[in-house]
């Protein structure tokens, strides 16, 4: 039984930002607000760093689910945004599907709020769809990790390949030669100990 | 290999409510006790708000199990309530089978105390007489973590899918413009940061 | 050296509900939100069952703070309510320290959103001004465990008794036949598990 | 894609008790001590319950490994028990694999110290020898939760069912009514909140 | 400042077992069911061995409290046994302080049920009433961690000093030489690692 | 006994930073490294906010406990830097306890790494030279809890008041008033819920 | 369906240790940092007792990822090392690959950090190259418990098994009699509590 | 109210390892077995290195309880060593206690097993008979964290000291310059991240 293995390519790959909204994240609570919100905005700052498609989307956003976090307003401001009406689950909603399809691309990598609703209805959807998925597990957030385990169950049952902002950053990237700089000053924003070690290092090569 | 997202449908699902008995209640410790009731009663709200086919069923309730929480009870006046004289799988209770059937519905939805016994035997027959078949994991209890994830393995490896009852409600509405008012209502009586983001939101209304 | 086990009396105790408010109680993330909920909502039925003067105290409620929640507006409908304009330390508010001196009582209850501040801060001046102080550590809330294991250091430092909701209740009651019927209520509808027991009873009282 | 619902059945099924010794014991610390014994003697008491036939097995007793703890050889003073010379994997014990053969049964039921080795290695071989695999996983214990974890993760991908000692317990029993008194009595002796329900239970009867 | 160091006196301490009653141990959850009947039965041995002064006490044990749970009936059966009419802190019963005055001693050991309420109110009564206090934490239990802390910062601010039932029994032994057999028999039959060391070494004796 | 609560006064205060340094950071496990990082730059937005004397110093930093982190020494470019060549506790550094002499004020408030010895050395020095002393638990980190929990019983045994950054915040700014814009811009740029409120209340407000 | 139990065979399988290296190892969370140092040099030693080929390889370690850790390198004179120039994927290194091919075993055991990256992609990427695949959980780590267990997942779900150091060594020893003496050391000087039962049996045999 | 900073003296001290026994060290589980291995050898490193005078002993080795660890005889060789045969509160044993006086010192350093009774007894004994008392929380071992808790606050309340091995290591030490090469070596010796960081630093300075 052979098994081949779906890699993250960076030009075949569409970015999915699903209902990260100022009322919603106020539910999340598998993780801590510091590391949650750092984790979103380091897959923001990869996808742009890649320059993969991006596509935005919020559920009832006139309503006490809030608006789309700023921040990810600002990162991607070409990105196709889609307010859907009421469509709970995004991929019923045809303009966010149409523009997925648009971009070409036979992989989606998905993030958003709550994991159990907005990331693993558009991700079983997109699997049935024949999408290869992967979900940006760190980068979305739900209620509890009792309700976070069984989404990922649910996910993992129908194909769906969990990730982490630093796996898919790494899969993507490939090869640290193609932009050492860049790449690593991403890595340093996000990760407070990566930045100690540059700093520690610094400090040795200067001194010596 | 092609996947099919079997989706919860309103018009095709029936909830089986499994031995929320009194005693039985006193040994679920996967969940604290005021957010074990509130997830019970979130999801009679949502079944009754989809006027979904529900069935009650007690087992051995003249003994320690005790009876059915009242709640329960006056919730679903008249759904088929089968106090099994023995069978400790609700599925071998030919009456209860039958309630089954007698719904023509191809989905059923589970929830019960003990997850292990009361909540994975059936679940697992119904699989095996072809339902579909899923289960509400936070309405549904055992005696603590480590005896849940067994079960939780048992059950998806049988092709059972867990979910939680706000994916249950999210999955079976759709589309919030079929019913803001009285969706967003249950929302906020089984969620207190949902309540307190309304009355965040209106105040700030009231107040421009 | 001798101790005197000040013990809490409803003839002499004034209860002070600080700040909990929509917004502010979007952060508290020691407890559960169910279970948070709950507890809060225990305490103002046991200061109402005792008919404990109770004063209710706002910070800066017209931004993003929010509103006082509807339900303990509800609950204590003729007490004092003062929207602080911006003291932070609600003992900085003249019109609150009258309120509490009005009461005649030399022993304060306090209960209040984030542990740390709005309810440490008047519980130390509580304590300076020679009040006896007791905290409802479960009716209060924070951003994490950690923040409120060194609120607690500090305010128990000070002499402050912490307890929690039911030993509030315990300790008021004195004795159940004061009012067995009504204060069993109290119980049974914040706690599941007494509930049940109370059911699981009454089926064995009513089978024989 | 159909499903069978593989059931322990107790008049096909055999119990592996492997290598509880007193040495291999002290090194469990993904339960608590007091736990793990009263889950292990469970275990032992409902295999008696139903006559199930029971292999004892030990690996190098002679050792620091220790001899096996004396209340499993007094539960089972007639079953085969096979003091292993030297092999691991018990399945790798000819001995040990002509007694499960013996029994003529085609479901087997494991469980042993440490989960990762002892049990996971036979479940693994009886499952390639064409059994059908159950693992009692809270009477089998290991170093700390993430080695269990990584355990049930090849166990379970195999295709062994994971279990807990109740549910073993009632998937054998079925139904109540086979012997109420027996079945409970175990149950009341192993669950002390169960225990404490009949006592509650029989107060209330003799009150009325 | 001098230190005088209180030591637990088998010659001058009384034991209270305050409210171990079926119905209010469902409701304790900062231990794990079967750790905490062992902790409680294990005390229970201890005092029996020492032959100390006991006293049981229930609280309205004709409700939902339930019955005092039978086996520390049968480890005293010559205790008083105070069945309180009403009195929560069983420091307002004049029948139970007089029987402590009965015994002569200037110790109190107080274990029960909860921690917060059943024991916290009677141990700040004590030392108020000069007595010595003593707590044994792992005999006593509540409905979570969290009121568990708060309670023992209550009672050690108090000057209730806080023990555990191996510290209790260690304490009162002073010296292994006084019993060997029995007292490491008591050990053994509550602490399964330390029954384990004792049949690995009988083991590696008699192999020799 | 007379209790005077010692508050934190923005004229009568110097902060003091303790060893900040990219390689004991990585030591660091009491916190996430986000979480961690985010709570040193609020303290450290809050001191340059309330413009308090701080002092900066770092031990043995030309070794593997490595260089201040940067953002440290760019917040506070004016403040006294002492690079200590050797003491571990930094009052045993004259340098630096003539340097908080220097600023007059008679409360220190200390945070550092690691909590057992950079904060806790000075902190005890602080105390015992007649300084009110607050530590900031949440900017000062360590390598688990158990190391922190008996460095805070050992400080709070001294008499050292623990904090955390919003607290101590709270309690320096006394009233909203004094500046919401600013102060209120602190709490959201490192609180994200605090920022997700503000967030959801301006689309209110727009909305209307 | 047939299932075939893949064992590690000390004939057939290549030991492939990625990535330890000083830098990275800071970032690893997921274990403590005792635990981990002991669990990769547990597996070095037990590599080198079954004389293992085994292939070190380094990420870009003239950066802030650092040098390997001393111990692999001295543990692993001879073994083929790799330092990569800038492939992240160690699969990507047509040398790396190549090295695994010259062996000739069908088995590759990887460990490394971090999980996510260093080891699930090459374990992928093998996987699909037709090798049978075993991950030493314990040997590898990184950022977190919930990255941790995302990419067990994903590992899993492509068919490779997770085990642990423990598991590894057992499964390759096969029976104690291939070497007891040395076998047994191994497993002492890593398992603490291994080396107290043989030096508590030792002191019985002594005694008698 | 004044406070003496009492500061440990390597000139003054006195290190007490008490009953770190084979046996006994088997019921420890509030640390892990390599953590606190390493914890008990690195507190020996440190005694060795500032030649504290160290006195050894152990309790009823002759049992079950077993032999002192060879590691700890091996460190002290020369050290008084005291298998007291009976008396489990070390201070019961007047060649102990002389042995402690007869060092002159009047500091004593105690660490042991368990936490609640070895270390804890002769802590309060300690500071009764006017030693300066600190205990190594982090060498000393017990049951559970729940029964620590409770040690630790009873020996807090007493006037004990907690400590860590790491700060008693620094508070001794003083100053780095005294002998940074030994020490730090120590330091990497047992924290497997200060040797990361030290190989990460050689790196960088021998690679410019």
């Amino acid at each position: 039984m052979s098994f081949t293995y779906k890699r993250l390519d960076k030009n075949d790959v569409t970015l999915l930002m699903v209902d990260h909204q100022a009322g919603l994240l106020s539910l999340v609570r598998d993780f801590q607000p510091d590391e949650f919100k750092n984790n979103v905005l380091a897959l923001a700052d990869i996808a742009k760093f890649f320059e993969l498609p991006t596509i935005l989307t919020t559920s009832f956003e006139d309503g006490p689910n809030g608006p789309m976090v700023p921040e990810l307003k600002e990162a991607f401001p070409n990105a196709p945004y889609i307010a859907r009406p009421g469509q709970i689950n995004a991929w019923d909603n045809e303009e966010f599907v149409q523009a997925i399809k648009d971009t070409g691309n036979s992989q989606v990598l998905i993030a958003g709020v709550v994991t159990d609703v907005c990331v693993a209805f558009p991700a079983l959807s997109a699997i049935e769809a024949g999408y290869d998925v992967f979900v940006v597990t760190d980068a979305s957030g739900t209620f509890n990790p009792a309700v976070r385990d069984a989404a990922w169950h649910r996910m993992s049952q129908a194909g769906v390949q969990l990730m982490n902002w630093f796996s898919v950053a790494s899969e993507l990237h490939r090869d640290w030669r193609n932009d050492i700089e860049a790449f690593g000053g991403i890595l340093a924003s996000h990760l407070p100990h990566y930045s100690n070690l540059i700093q520690s290092r610094d400090a040795a090569l200067n001194e010596s």
